[in-house]
């Protein structure tokens, strides 16, 4: 593992606007660019998926990564986590590039990682928004319903969040290229900020701090992430149990369609003093 | 599939400024969301992967995804692709949500889906940028390199770009919800324009668009994306065989390691009258 962000020479390239006269201007100098390198997750052994994120919190992300699989729910789902750091992880297989750059997980007995093993989850047939096949597998639902949840959220919190946001993100500001998420209480406190060049990780990066603190199920919180709200997203955010997911840009359609199904409230276009509120909105106090 | 957007009620929810006074509004209105939907790819019978997609320009989007995974390179490779409509793709096992939602691609013989068939090809070994294990397999290069091409694009003619690509988006305006790749000649003539949810995916639909239209490899085009660089984007780009690859947002670390090792150029938070070049900035005319 290295650094959240890498320095490199850039030629900074300026035209002069239409009419405006005088030449094109090319200047060299050092940017900082957020570091992206490829994380492998790695389960009793087998390699379960290949990540490209940005470095940092990976134990949390990997946990994450579980918990928006419907693999592991609760803390003791994970019996061991450790980074391959080249010579106490057990392999002896490693190349450069690997080290610090896999995390092994071990599951509890009775947890694995097959469509079986996704106990107390219904799948797709029950949720409407999939078809009933293979697509299954990408539709999953926790049991217990997120209607369950009644914490409201208030539209002055709402539009606070945002701000909040952008002044927890320290790296941001340096690279411009890293998505952010957020989790909040209904009062507007950040609880835990975590960034990556992907938004779904960064997402999966606090599923995993919650399931690490055992934090979940989110009762009670709103997530707000940077960009746009996908059916990816609106997935991870149900099965963390986080009642109220808001976007600074556009859901997608599935995305409106599962969090309906899910019971989770959907807003969009969180910017300065509005909101969409797409589902669920009885969890905005008007 | 259905359309490439999807209508869906809002709830519009618009908070006093601080200190302004008066009361929260909230109005219900209709409002069109970029429409998200599983794209299953099947090859040879065999499910490949399954992305998540605006439906529209399927079967490029297939054909890119396999350009971007270097299995094709020529149009000659795929013999067959056919978008399953439930009754003349020879499969009895439809459920109702794969219908229009699976291509189904028939490669020619000695093409295949195994790390073997990546014929043509060099792998990471060579790369430098990935570590040599299973992680070679995110890191795919060229037999033939960029450096071939030498063409120039004027920095008048590539802060053009994004205003081009923006007036040539139709479905943007109304979702504010899709991201879109458009190429262009050095000329700065919008050749095709492609939109999707996701990044990676409008970059698919015109690879595969050049692909399927015997136009690969993309010498001499320059290729925007909205939004950010990723590693992925300049993977697809190399293979596709475009020169200058340019995105409105930050590149990352990896990004620009691997366009610096494939003699890719890359440009990056090219806005209004200026551009950052991390990568072979010869062909950017200075």
């Amino acid at each position: 593992m290295s650094g959240r962000t890498a320095r490199r020479r850039v030629v900074r390239v300026t035209v002069p606007a239409a009419g405006a006269g005088g030449d094109v201007t090319a200047s060299a100098r050092a940017d900082l660019l957020a570091a992206e390198e490829p994380l492998g997750i790695r389960v009793d052994g087998t390699a379960l998926t290949l990540t490209m994120r940005t470095p940092g919190d990976d134990t949390e992300l990997a946990a994450g990564f579980l918990v928006g699989e419907a693999i592991a729910a609760v803390r003791d789902d994970i019996v061991g986590m450790k980074v391959c750091d080249g010579t106490t992880c057990g392999h002896l297989d490693h190349a450069e590039g690997e080290i610090g750059n896999i995390v092994d997980i071990t599951l509890a007995p009775g947890i694995a990682v097959t469509a079986g093993a996704r106990r107390n989850f219904m799948t797709t047939s029950a949720c409407g928004v999939c078809g009933k096949t293979s697509i299954d597998d990408i539709c999953v639902l926790p049991q217990t319903p997120l209607a369950a949840d009644a914490t409201v959220f208030t539209p002055t919190v709402l539009t606070s969040l945002p701000d909040r946001l952008r002044e927890a993100q320290r790296v941001f500001s340096s690279t411009g290229g890293l998505h952010a998420a957020g989790l909040f209480t209904a009062d507007g406190e950040l609880l835990v900020i975590r960034e990556d060049v992907g938004r779904h990780n960064a997402v999966d990066k606090i599923a995993g701090w919650a399931l690490l603190n055992d934090k979940l199920p989110l009762s009670g919180c709103a997530l707000l992430v940077s960009g746009r709200a996908s059916f990816e997203l609106v997935q991870k955010a149900v099965l963390a149990g986080i009642p109220l997911l808001a976007a600074v840009s556009a859901p997608s359609s599935l995305a409106a369609e599962l969090a309906e199904e899910a019971g989770l409230t959907l807003v969009g276009f969180l910017r300065g003093q509005s909101m969409n509120v797409y589902t669920h909105a009885h969890r905005v106090g008007l």
